[in-house]
């Protein structure tokens, strides 16, 4: 993750929950995001940004190659180069949304639902069966 | 959309979407969550309650009946009982999430995706086709 802003306490609950759950997500702020859309697409990556003004998802995620893939979400008013930088925008329906559903529903279906069934190795984990009514199985440290 | 709290800025705010984008979305708050939870089922409904403890997802779409549905999602602590009173607790992945991840794919997979396509008619919505790389089209008032 790509950061366009400096903020600290972002950075470390994301390292802190990685280090405890395990994965390999990481973060970085105060990048230049206009610097790090440039430099993916001459890597030959996709830039896909997420935003109620573009097309419909169902209309564009066959044609995706997701084999390198960036995803940008803007935060309140998105400056105008972003929509022409991109080389798709993708609406998660043109009504007003959380750009947070609108990502995991994006991230959702190009991975076909896989990440559902991830396994990842952290130093917690949720233990147990759960009963399916009754149980709360809480996590604990594996150690 | 029952809010088990006090807080007139989302009240006004949703509805202030709805007016302006359309749909029929509502919202209601100061509600007490076990007398609605125990009123749905006894009006046979079922009540899935989303949980980072809860079995997987992918185990239990198929045998959801998605007729009558109430989706709860807590935040921070949830109190224990809700386990308990929840017809299935249901887990978008054993790693913690966003509350609003979760709800957006489970009603994304509940929908089979046909919300992504829905037509709304309120005063605002986006108009135009969108150039693919370069156009952005702002909503306008249809009066």
């Amino acid at each position: 993750m790509l950061l366009a802003a400096s903020d600290q306490s972002v950075v470390s609950t994301i390292r802190d929950v990685v280090q405890r759950w395990g994965g390999n997500f990481w973060i970085r702020d105060q990048i230049n995001w206009r610097k790090e859309i440039k430099k993916w697409k001459r890597d030959r990556g996709t830039v896909v940004h997420l935003t109620m003004y573009g097309q419909n998802l169902l209309n564009v995620i066959d044609q995706l190659d997701t084999d390198k893939l960036m995803v940008v979400i803007g935060a309140e008013k998105v400056p105008p180069d972003l929509f022409r930088l991109a080389d798709y925008n993708v609406a998660i329906t043109n009504q007003p949304h959380s750009e947070i559903a609108a990502l995991s529903i994006f991230l959702d279906r190009v991975q076909n639902g896989q990440e559902l069934a991830a396994d990842f190795s952290g130093r917690m984990r949720i233990i147990g069966n759960l009963n399916e009514k009754v149980g709360v199985k809480r996590s604990e440290p594996i150690e």
